[in-house]
């Protein structure tokens, strides 16, 4: 990660600098690097409350070339408008494998350009640059628009390039009340294709009519701190009750509270 | 996509509200909903200048019960702190899979929820969710932090929905000068591995001598058109020079330098 550098180049908005930071700091990138003719925006964002210790350490550069001389790859946003295109073009996927491989190797600084907010990189600016990458967005199919914030681009960009680099540990934290772990794999989410896909709504009203049958029956009372509207919601999404038996279901809890209320036989 | 619901709970700041907006158009997302018990943000968001047509059509709902009541897969989005989690907790990457799944059925509609800035989603609103995703983040080396800016979350999560479903295409637009494509295969950047892995400082200074040879020849009075210095550095950068080559161009370059300002051999 030390040999990946986040150029930011004429940035205005001290926002977006920081949220770029930030979401350098999010993914475990330290090394900010800023080219910019006015001072003020980089002296604004660091100078604000929540800056991090990225924003602390960012260097200052004259030149985008300046910026790279160190490094011996550089690739260049672009969200791509009408202007001729005269470098290799990369959707992010395919440029995170390319940077990822740069990084295998033992040596070799990897620069990322971000240009301004309102132009994007110049043309002098993109030949420092061996290649481009573009985040595949909708414009794509046609439509042309503004393109992505600059402080969502760097996320988007960073999130590519440690996607699957962080699994997620098996720590205490991450383990609910009874210590079951809470990492589960993509299958244990409770099923709700076919007969089991269910209007949440409908799985409410389940919800209210169990959470009024247990208070009938004393039930939150004898256990007051398992039978709060919450985890009686969470309990009723887990079951993975079908379309077809929830309306049984609902039956049998009215009966019972039916029941629980005194009812009689002759009363129904 | 008409089938993923992007729901904030409680968003306070109405540029995120903007930029979650944004982020939802550009990649091809249509229906925003809002859970707010103050309307100020929501307002002040919508009436902004670049205010997106997603915001337009945007709904507000008084409860996260209602605003997801006819939705059929209900994820929340989570930074995970210390507080007990209930639910199944997913990576982004599979989280995505498995919307990718419900969807892919055609019937549904799934809802990814996020919560406020500060406090993220409540015990309450998570209890109407089926599971949590959370994006990977360098927090989960151990480090605690605050979590991920709202507009980059919902950024992320939509780039990793749509990841790989936006292939570039070979349109007028994406070719360069000559009429060639410019989308290649990831192997067509420029090689920079092994003796290739040149610092950009040092191609810059094989770029100026070129630039001072080819003034020098003239070059640049009959080809006006193709001689400018970011032709000529991105040129240089297309070569893929090996460390090892590069001194032996700056020398021939060099020579000839010093030839085309009227050098005698005598002299050198």
């Amino acid at each position: 990660m030390d040999r990946v550098l986040i150029v930011l180049v004429r940035a205005r908005n001290p926002n977006n600098i920081g949220a770029a930071a930030r979401a350098m700091h999010d993914f475990g990138f330290g090394r900010l690097r800023l080219v910019n003719e006015y001072a003020v925006p980089f002296q604004t964002a660091r100078s604000a409350v929540d800056a991090s210790e990225v924003l602390a350490d960012a260097e200052e550069f004259p030149s985008v070339g300046a910026a790279v001389a160190d490094c011996t790859l550089v690739i260049g946003t672009t969200a791509v408008g009408e202007r001729a295109i005269e470098h290799s073009l990369l959707a992010l996927p395919e440029a995170a494998g390319r940077v990822r491989e740069e990084l295998a190797e033992d040596a070799g600084r990897v620069a990322l350009l971000f240009g301004s907010e309102k132009t994007g990189l110049s043309n002098e600016e993109l030949s420092h640059c061996h290649g481009l990458l573009t985040i595949p967005m909708q414009q794509y199919t046609g439509v042309r628009h503004p393109s992505m914030n600059l402080g969502q681009a760097v996320a988007v960009c960073l999130y590519e390039l440690t996607r699957g680099g962080y699994p997620l540990p098996e720590t205490a934290g991450w383990r609910g009340g009874d210590g079951r772990s809470l990492l589960v794999p993509s299958g244990e989410l409770p099923v709700t294709s076919g007969q089991r896909r269910v209007p949440l709504g409908q799985m409410e009203r389940m919800t209210a009519l169990l959470i009024e049958v247990l208070q009938a029956a004393e039930y939150d009372r004898h256990h007051p701190a398992g039978s709060d509207d919450e985890q009686m919601r969470r309990m009723v999404l887990r079951m993975g009750i079908t379309a077809v038996d929830l309306p049984v279901w609902m039956g049998i809890l009215r009966q019972i509270a039916w029941k629980l209320r005194g009812g009689v036989r002759g009363r129904e």
